[in-house]
């Protein structure tokens, strides 16, 4: 079926977007293989409220129409591209935002953005840890959604272990309400963990309460040169055994350094082989943190430490990780994966990603969340080139194949979105995918929420 | 239907109990209204594997006989009391505990100790925080089932927040694995969060893979004494300001310091109104926090202070709290509850209790993880006085509504098991509780796993 906008402006007005131009505007997400669909091909709901949602979700259900739950498009997998004839659910106008500092909660709309629930909880002391790295764009909404993790899981873990509870718009409108707000509550199953990550597919998420934590020092960094890609790993491996965790552990590969120094000048050695960038926030002992972090990593083998003496300098030598995204953009289209393997595998990974790179002829980058084992290797290719496109896609396969033999994961925080759902049934099983499907028509029956995303 | 010991015998040899007074001790748990079943109205398993638990569970299916699963019987809810004519299995033996330090987690069987994986991770210098009062007898599977916490929530969360990934043999003896052994990944809905918690309504879990975090220092502890409730109550949110969250606040009303001192003389003063236990263990820092917070309570009100200076002192200190639970049971029956509340509303939630104590004239104690809002209140009665006991059970009703009208639950960490399942329903809402037996009729569709317990 298709959603008619003139029958959904009678319902909810200007909620519903009347211009194809900007409609427009709601057709694609960040995924370096978005294919926009012209905005007159699909209707954009911008909510502002849970029953918009709920009247949204009543009319999809009623009339079979696929609906597309949306927040900032930030995602890099198509999991809130628009589909033809379907809705473009927006709650990105859902900015509720409340801070409860003696629960130490913040009870959110899914529209707010990460990086203003930090500043709010910061008034408090307080922080809201997970950080993926489109942190100042992204919503809350496509944060749950995704179980979005980011530069500080290695100490703080990820959005999944901050949602206490949620509000959940289910297709047809009814209304669901999932975990708790106290600090324990064990009153029946807990659904929330079913929803967080579920790209959208079970229902549509209109209220989360979060779990906030104290807020830390201001972070330090320590930045690390090394000659080889072994020794960039036993840095890793030396910061493993440190008592106190870094906040922040991140790995650029030989190719990503030369990226950000090709966009400009971070102070990165343009031919070093691999780049560690480390942090500590831990209240009163940063700078103490950081410096046995530096000599950590010079036992391991790094030829060149920086250590930042204040906050300004901290910022300056993570810069170079910042914009390792846009820099690598420039340098040329390119396949983004997210894989995550035991962090005892991360050398053999990063291994195969070039050994898969030059065995297809192609150019790979290998950044990513050191800490976790979740790397973001990028797998280039010439767009006017069909059969460099067909060699990067057998590329990615590769990967993923190498990391499920290293016990690994095709998605970290990414989530599996419309592009990596070929994989999935093959890393989950049939009987799983069985399950799972089971799971789907528990909450979603007719199958209209974010149909061929984020599920085998 | 009913199970046979022959039939089960002839597929799992000696893992089936023989003799009825040995299988009679897997009758009841520790739930203070536990009747037990005599040892024949029952057939016990004591699974050693996967396998085992994977044949009891065919059996089960094709007999359509209840299966209750049981670690060590510590609940207090009758969660794992033998049910009549169905089968009892026991996961107690299957004791496999694996701690991987690079990884930094625990892969363990369901009958593994709480307090051996604990020491089995300080081996490494890790710590598996989740801490029930019974720690150095309860199970992992228990805990798992059960979403334990303990005293050190405050800090460090509960199971839920320590489970990566589970396997489970659901009816019939399919085996199942949910989340992932990577510190990430959202490959498919998570089904994790589902099972933890669920008082074995679902499955059987056969190994858990746990996240460990680094060791904190020995805690010391400062003891506060205070001469009202409210003072106490503002105790808990002086702390609740600091910056170093404590890694224990737990709290004792003044029927509860009587029946400690009544048990033995733990140094308390026996007409104290409230008393709280506060700990540190931040490395490097716990001295200086206990000194903190004792600065803290006392401008909070309290009227004597005492600071541990070492570990074997603060040990000393907290054995009142240690001794609790068998102090009240010298004391008389009771019913044990466990609300919730948000922790602003703590103070209320005590005045509440001891109000409807009065009220039914019934004896009433208030203590518990302060910290959580999660408090144990128990309600005495004399069993040999069925008016007693009905204005106990009169009183459990009215604490529970005054824990909904605080915004609290009915159960923090103890689960629903038997007792609170006339309850759940009421906390839930008719449509939750719908959605609820679909979740479990997808996973046990015979309903034949610990039927009548934890869910509505």
């Amino acid at each position: 079926m298709t959603s008619s906008p003139d029958a959904l402006r009678e319902l909810l007005g200007d909620r519903v977007v009347s211009d194809p131009q900007v409609a427009a505007g709601f057709a694609v997400d960040a995924s370096p293989q978005a294919e926009a669909l012209p905005g007159d091909r699909f209707t954009v709901v911008r909510a502002r409220s849970r029953d918009d949602v709920a009247t949204t979700l009543r009319y999809a259900a009623q009339h079979r129409v696929p609906v597309v739950p949306q927040g900032a498009r930030t995602a890099t997998t198509g999991a809130a591209e628009a589909l033809a004839g379907g809705i473009v659910l927006s709650t990105a106008a859902m900015t509720d935002l409340l801070v409860d500092p003696v629960e130490r909660i913040a009870v959110v709309g899914p529209g707010v953005v990460n990086a203003d629930l930090k500043l709010a909880a910061a008034e408090h002391g307080l922080a809201y840890p997970p950080d993926p790295a489109s942190a100042s764009m992204c919503t809350i909404g496509g944060n749950v959604a995704t179980n979005a993790g980011g530069l500080c899981c290695v100490k703080y873990g990820v959005t999944a272990d901050y949602v206490r509870g949620l509000e959940v718009v289910l297709p047809g409108g009814e209304v669901l309400r999932t975990g708790r707000r106290t600090a324990k509550g064990v009153a029946g199953y807990d659904l929330t963990g079913l929803f967080v990550g579920s790209e959208g597919t079970l229902g549509v998420v209109t209220e989360a309460v979060l779990r906030l934590v104290p807020l830390g020092d201001p972070a330090l960094t320590v930045l690390a040169v090394f000659p080889t890609l072994e020794r960039t790993v036993a840095g890793v491996a030396a910061l493993r055994e440190q008592r106190h965790t870094p906040s922040l552990v991140e790995l650029l590969d030989g190719p990503s350094v030369a990226a950000v120094q090709a966009y400009g000048d971070y102070g990165y050695p343009a031919d070093a082989a691999g780049v560690l960038l480390v942090q500590s926030d831990r209240p009163g002992h940063a700078a103490e943190d950081v410096q046995g972090y530096a000599v950590a990593l010079t036992a391991a083998g790094a030829t060149e430490v920086a250590v930042a003496e204040d906050r300004a300098e901290a910022d300056l030598l993570l810069e170079g990780r910042r914009v390792l995204n846009p820099a690598l953009d420039r340098r040329g289209d390119r396949i983004i994966e997210d894989v995550c393997v035991p962090v005892g595998r991360l050398g053999e990974l990063v291994a195969a990603v070039h050994r898969i790179g030059q065995r297809h002829g192609i150019e790979t980058t290998c950044a990513g969340h050191a800490g976790d084992g979740n790397l973001h290797p990028s797998l280039f290719y010439d767009r006017d080139d069909p059969a460099s496109r067909a060699a990067a896609e057998r590329a990615f396969d590769d990967v993923v194949r190498a990391t499920w033999e290293l016990g690994g994961t095709l998605t970290g925080e990414h989530g599996v979105g419309s592009l990596k759902v070929p994989w999935l049934a093959e890393e989950l099983g049939p009987a799983e995918v069985g399950r799972q499907r089971a799971v789907k028509a528990l909450f979603d029956p007719l199958g209209i929420m974010n149909p061929g995303r984020g599920i085998a």
